[in-house]
């Protein structure tokens, strides 16, 4: 497996793949790679002959309060486990090989279903977010790139971005990935204490009810919000930022579930903000 | 010379012409042909085996009080003069094609240099430049694009774009076409009367003595600023909408010329807003 850091580098060997007929799949990341992340890889290696993951903590998408300088990395465990899931390729710049001047003038941004949800908490998110995957996107070139469900807006922000300026790329989402006790796997679950982390399966939980409820006949959003909520507040060390219940595609809030919803949850435990959500087929 | 309206028919001519190994050159044009689209063509011709011409009236660039209804076309005359030219094909997408839903969400926005000059009189413009020329790289995916003088501050905002979100794309910029008399050519003066016509060489006319000044020493912006002011007030039909002294590269005003700077006008002649510019080699 190789290692580049400059876009000349990752360009050419993404150019050589090409020339050998292989398709090119891209897995973008922040790095400190859990299981989610390789079942990304697992999927593109399923459907290319080369793939490509990026490791970049993206200063852009986060807000000056964000945890940006501690977001945690460890380039060593990160190759390791690549290498290990069969990536072919890491492409690990730095920022001032993505960012040449910061902040740079030119943002892609996403509106309307940007509004809601990790939108409304965190602004500007999604610009950083936007816009960084259409650089790299314009970088590798990828056929197809994978994203992880567990955020669930990001993915719906980069499906919309990716066709209205109609980038070459196709979007692949593959599912949530969780621990056996089922909190959702994220780099930031690092930041939880023993008890925060005990705590902290109060999203997972909250949603497996909501799952029940929903299949024993509950449409009303009141209501399942209301279920939600009091699941989570038991938790002493769980305080909610936003629990939505959506339409799938516009993540528009809806008052009875009749189409495609999402379930989404951010709930801080402890300092640690963590999100979650549920699809219900309506 | 084929003529060809969908997303699916242009990525397909385009990669069958790459798959022979030709070079994508691609002149993006909103129709109504002059020789200064034409020189665009002959530059293309030069550097690549194939050249594109997209003829597309982009709705996302025109303000509500803006010309997009009445903006000249006559989609016939182009393809003869297109052919003429060399064009290999024309991509002539409906609004539909390219916007299927409109306004579509994701935007590219460029800040900074699009505050100034034409920025500040048409709110919104270059957002709807930016992202249109996002597409149609994203759809003719050319190797060179090529873009006219005269809109100076449209050609910065399309390279900072290009630089910023690493597309694959180089942009090369083509002199200012004039008619005899020195008027800058544009789709836009079939708008004037004969009688406007004739006034409307004041823009020409002040860049003219602005190099002279320059030329004999003056590097004051105010002083410039006055003589074309002066030269423009001459004609009755005139009315400045801004004369602007700016750095070339961050279109920031300068008050004395020091380093690269460019002249920029628009001046309303009658109805018609005319833009033309002057680039000083400080």
């Amino acid at each position: 497996m190789k290692i580049l850091t400059t876009i000349d580098e990752i360009r050419k060997w993404v150019k050589e793949k090409r020339l050998q007929g292989k398709q090119i799949g891209f897995v973008p990341t922040m790095g400190y790679l859990h299981e989610g992340h390789l079942s990304l890889v697992e999927a593109a290696k399923q459907d290319n002959g080369a793939v490509v993951m990026s490791i970049f903590v993206n200063p852009l998408q986060f807000g000056p309060n964000e945890d940006f300088a501690t977001y945690p990395r460890d380039m060593e465990r990160d190759v390791g486990l690549a290498e290990k899931a069969g990536v072919d390729v890491i492409f690990a710049p730095e920022v001032s090989e993505m960012y040449p001047y910061y902040p740079q003038l030119t943002a892609v941004e996403v509106r309307e279903i940007t509004r809601g949800l990790c939108g409304a908490s965190r602004p500007g998110h999604f610009t950083g977010v936007a816009t960084v995957v259409a650089k790299l996107f314009n970088i590798v070139q990828p056929d197809t790139a994978y994203f992880g469900q567990k955020d669930y807006q990001q993915v719906q922000v980069i499906k919309r971005m990716t066709a209205d300026l109609n980038m070459p790329v196709e979007i692949r989402t593959v599912p949530i990935k969780r621990e056996k006790d089922g909190l959702a796997m994220s780099s930031r679950n690092t930041y939880l204490s023993e008890d925060e982390r005990r705590q902290a399966l109060c999203l997972s939980r909250a949603l497996l009810l909501t799952r029940e409820l929903f299949e024993s006949g509950e449409r009303n959003a009141d209501k399942l919000n209301e279920a939600i909520k009091e699941r989570i507040s038991r938790e002493p060390a769980a305080s909610i930022d936003y629990i939505e219940i959506c339409d799938a595609d516009s993540l528009e809030p809806v008052a009875e579930i009749k189409g495609p919803a999402v379930v989404a949850l951010a709930v801080k435990v402890g300092k640690t903000r963590l999100i979650d959500n549920l699809v219900l087929e309506g």
